[in-house]
């Protein structure tokens, strides 16, 4: 004997979600199986309607309401300034410290060997048309300080050395909060080569 | 900046869900948004149709597709016994393993004290119309091994005692693959108490 057809589907589709097994899958259904019918079509409109009402900002490439997006649309950001990221989620966090006041531009991804990512599958051409067309002073590379983050990095580094605008990247060094004696290798070592004065 | 409205409201829907957080229901967003929009409306519509297409079997109180369930309306399953579960997870478990050929008792849940669930509170009184109408000749308490399931089968027990039929709990003891060096005390007692004669 199995579950009831309609929940081993629900089961299956809740699977396919990025670390969701089975187990946890069967807890998310039987814990809406305790919701009122009303909250779950909500849930269903809401997934319905997620590709819907959702768009690309041609500007920035970022997933957006409205094209473009309300950072490229505002008048108010320093266009001279592009913030180079993976994909919109790393953009949201940098827009959520509120620190940040020029424009951005999706990547799509970062150079990775072992899933066969090669930089013609990035939106490389668009930051270079972008470069060419408008007066940019400043690319900050904010990938992840991770082999792939570091290699795109190093890419784009080479890339944009001809167009003579400056480039810089994230600061390296140790998190707050963090341990020196437990901090890893590679971040102590770049902590002390990045030191600053005081 | 915030994402797009229909970003949020999928993301909160999901963060309802038992152990998701935000920060999960963002990761499975975005990754719902890089599916086709097919799938997507598949989903939504597996969740619109989980209440209307399951129902409660009258019978054994599991969430069921027809009423009375496959299993209690099975002819071949020994009728005079009844394994008692917490929740409709509980008897799939045991019905996954294949060696269980009798029927099933939801109660609904177990005695809690902290979560102030109470026995009025669960199907008792149900199963005790069951043993009153049918020739039942052994309960299966089947709870988990933890204070609310020992709690709640010691309950049972005193109150079943009085319709002289034969009531058995899961047996305690080691699980497989178990290092004895590691075991909890509680278990290594339970193995020692409950040690087979070979």
């Amino acid at each position: 004997m199995k579950y009831p057809l309609s929940i081993q589907n629900l089961i299956s589709h809740f699977s396919q979600l990025p670390t969701v097994g089975p187990k946890t899958a069967e807890r998310y259904v039987f814990y809406l199986l305790k919701q009122d019918p009303e909250t779950l079509q909500k849930f269903a409109l809401a997934l319905s309607e997620l590709k819907e009402k959702t768009t690309i900002c041609q500007n920035c490439l970022a997933i957006a309401e409205s094209d473009p997006c309300s950072i490229c649309a505002d008048d108010k950001r320093n266009k001279s300034t592009i913030c180079v990221v993976d994909g919109s989620r790393d953009m949201m966090a940098i827009e959520s410290i509120e620190k940040y006041n020029g424009l951005y531009h999706i990547l799509g991804g970062v150079i990775n060997a072992i899933e066969g990512i090669k930089e013609d599958q990035l939106n490389i051409k668009q930051l270079i048309e972008k470069i060419k067309k408008n007066n940019i002073t400043e690319i900050i590379l904010a990938l992840n300080p991770d082999m792939e983050g570091e290699t795109t990095a190093m890419y784009l580094t080479k890339l944009l050395k001809e167009y003579n605008i400056k480039i810089t990247r994230l600061a390296k060094g140790l998190p707050m909060g963090a341990n020196l004696e437990y901090a890893d290798e590679i971040t102590l070592a770049n902590a002390l080569k990045y030191r600053n004065e005081l």
